[in-house]
């Protein structure tokens, strides 16, 4: 019934997944009672309509079950669905095929009838009779032979440069000598976050041959189309995968490909969309996967697409997610980092937020590397004193910078500015290096264009914040600046006005 | 391809919503390029295991367009899909059939030679031709006179009670009315907010006629459903809906129920599984929609289902989204206020966040009444003067009241607990109302089972978070309480700590 099942059949069917096999256990009971309360579809049509391969058995019946699985495998041009038809709670004294052995234990008094019913003492512990277990050691035995006998055809018939492969695609790849292969971009020229990220994304599609991902129909728009690499198609699979108009499938087909590892893969839409796949983000990491994902568009300079495409509560969201790394590149050279970052986790997801909008690189002489951007926070922009200290991310760092550098010149204020494109980065880090950063005193102002929530941490209750904490609206990028304040001369107004007055 | 699409075609097909007509203009582009890129499944075979009436048509064929309508509404007794085949940007000059044209203007040289093409002058500003003008004139009168022949008979025809009941459910239910019928609950007795809620469910079931809702197949564990209300079914329609496990499209119907207006709808799931429908809540908050979430097992307090099943970020990532009320009662007392809230309401959604383990009903002698939710937070436990005020909502609010009572028979401390069921009610009161409740002095604690980001705005930097920052575990709720520190005495000894200390 869940939509995300639809998402993925459609893509399994299109790219002609020869190897999958589901096993739908069909027993038309959910929580609220019978199936024919809310699904009556002709389910074995609905895969037909997807170009799978189906079959249906009595899924009580072991035999059919390894035949049907044998048969499944031999088709190998389509995946299969095998639709065993079983009964809820199957051999139970008095619940069988009833919706109340769903969600609930069967309780102590109907364990006891079921197993008198079963033959079996029905006072006795849990016990696993002895031909149980010889079945299982027998097994267990079988396959080990399977196993070894595999281990050595392995290790004899390929051949050395495909063992290396396969040995590397196994293997974390080595990010010290990737770095000297990475794009490097010009101090003051423009370029948007997203543009610098396809730059990235040539890179690694090149030198990392088990790099694979793909975008839910908004490549273009991403930057995530590299020339000459192989794309998916119908009944093929490439390392760039076209996943479709399917956001929830692909975040939980990432999570599967993470899984089985062998792979670093990405996925991308725009940042609004990822509400499509959240269940798969969090399910990322809860599990602890290297799901990387490339959402662009990341803020209301979106522009004419209006609130709808325009993610105002998606940077608070993603920080809420336990053990969700999310980073915000304030320009080119943080974008590199923050895929270091990601390619370096071995215990999680990274999400990186990139701009839709051209964004200067920041000319970094006189301060801070962008490989700072590893410790989650640093200063970007700094006085020998100062009167007040801002911390930004994303494409807002560049109008603090402005508005610090007109400030001092204009009114002999000294503004620090601080980039934070990581907040779980900077939280892991000691307490003396935050309060360095941070700075002492009570004078901060926060500049994110999305809402407020979470800064209070770092910037306490007294701050000046310019954030946007209301849906967007539909507006060219420069007009959508003026109304929410994103332009250098409104901030620097507004700071003035704030460090006169507190 | 979105898998709400298949959620709802499945369950309008399932109820035979004959009155329902899709028109799928159907021109195979998406942005990446032709869907053959993702998408090949059978579509019209799809919908017919939907059990469909599928009709296909050429989309640029007028006739073809009012025919296929026209058949479409003689089948009643199933949903009509008319697939109507059409070309992307047809009639322009060189764009026709082609991906540029999906997401970008055609740009002001390909408008030209288009209008050259059409037969128009290439360099004329946009006008519209008389003739154009003359129709739509004739078009609106028609329809004018077929509005005034259908209202006559309408207001002539209607008896005179189902023209009562038909103005009743245009108009806003009279709450003062409602209040004395609504369950009242005995101060010290124990009941899950999520029961309460469903002995509220039947009044309202009662009383408004035009109260419809039901949940994604969890209708038993949300304690939504009620005895003696018509229910949906195969091929039948009733005022508690069946939705199947289907979040987004559950959410989605909702938005659509409450945009026809007429009816006062809610949904019901697990808090945790609101990932699945977030799309659906975010445009409701957006559209400014009545829609109501009762959201239930909204804590790590679910206990054994363990972490997939426990929210922990779902409260801040709620709060997050604008224009959506988050109320989280402490007790089944705020429970009728915060229904309350939500049948008020006018102007957007309410979610209201439902505890699965029982809670006494807390003892107002002396105290504020519930009816103070409306104002978002409130004392509900106090001392003439005070050292330490306790934020908290929900099913921690008790613990809060137990620890404060026994910080001052035991150690002479006096604590506030403020009751903080809903942020936006809250935050919508006067400075000197949030002045009030908060207190002075920065000595504050926030007990609440799930993460703290976002409490920082009412208790700044220094308090005391008894809060849950990571994912849940699977355990008894008694295990749960003990390992998070969810006890009355560990809640003691940490504010007790915490005073001393600071």
């Amino acid at each position: 019934m869940e939509g995300v099942s639809s998402e993925a059949a459609s893509l399994a069917g299109h790219l002609k997944l020869g190897n999958l096999i589901y096993i739908y256990d069909s027993y038309n009971i959910t929580i609220e009672g019978s199936t024919s309360l809310a699904f009556t579809e002709n389910v074995r049509k609905r895969f037909d309509a997807y170009n799978w391969h189906v079959l249906e058995i009595d899924g009580h019946n072991f035999q059919e079950i390894e035949s049907s699985i044998l048969e499944a495998q031999k088709v190998t041009d389509r995946p299969s669905l095998i639709m065993a038809k079983t009964v809820i709670a199957r051999g139970s004294a008095c619940m069988e095929g009833s919706e109340e052995s769903h969600g609930a234990p069967l309780g102590p008094e109907e364990v006891r009838a079921s197993k008198e019913k079963m033959g079996c003492d029905r006072d006795a512990d849990f016990a696993v009779p002895e031909e149980v277990y010889s079945v299982f050691r027998r097994v267990r035995d079988e396959k080990k032979k399977v196993y070894d006998s595999w281990k050595l055809k392995f290790d004899a018939v390929v051949r050395d440069d495909l063992k290396r492969k396969w040995d590397m695609f196994f293997t974390k790849p080595d990010l010290d000598k990737l770095r000297p292969k990475l794009p490097v971009f010009e101090a003051g020229s423009k370029i948007a976050t997203r543009a610098a990220g396809g730059k990235i994304l040539e890179v690694l599609y090149r030198e990392l041959p088990n790099f694979i991902g793909g975008s839910a129909d908004l490549a273009p728009s991403n930057k995530t189309m590299v020339k000459n690499i192989s794309e998916s198609g119908h009944g093929k699979v490439g390392r760039i995968i076209h996943y479709g108009v399917r956001e929830n499938a692909m975040g939980s087909i990432q999570n599967g490909i993470a899984y089985y590892g062998g792979f670093i893969n990405f996925s991308a839409t725009f940042f609004v969309f990822m509400d499509y796949m959240r269940p798969a983000v969090r399910m990322a990491a809860l599990s602890g996967l290297q799901s990387i994902y490339v959402f662009t568009h990341d803020s209301v300079f979106v522009g004419e697409d209006g609130p709808t495409h325009q993610p105002v509560e998606h940077l608070a969201v993603s920080r809420a997610i336990p053990n969700l790394y999310v980073i915000r590149p304030c320009d080119a050279d943080e974008t590199v980092e923050a895929w270091n970052c990601a390619l370096a986790r071995n215990d999680g997801p990274t999400l990186i937020a990139l701009s839709r909008q051209n964004l200067p690189v920041i000319d970094r002489s006189g301060t801070s590397s962008a490989k700072d951007l590893s410790r989650g926070g640093y200063i970007i922009h700094d006085y020998d004193t100062r009167d007040v200290v801002i911390l930004s991310t994303g494409s807002e760092v560049h109008l603090a910078i402005t508005a610090a550098k007109n400030l001092f010149t204009d009114n002999g204020i000294k503004a620090r500015v601080v980039s934070l494109p990581c907040w779980e980065l900077f939280d892991n880090q000691d307490e003396s290096y935050r309060k360095r950063i941070l700075g002492e005193g009570n004078k901060r102002v926060v500049i994110e264009a999305g809402i407020k929530a979470g800064w209070e941490k770092y910037a306490g209750e007294k701050a000046l914040y310019i954030t946007v904490d209301r849906f967007g609206c539909s507006a060219s990028e420069q007009d959508i600046a003026g109304y929410f304040g994103y332009k250098p001369e409104i901030i620097k107004d507004s700071i003035l006005k704030y460090v006169k007055s507190s």
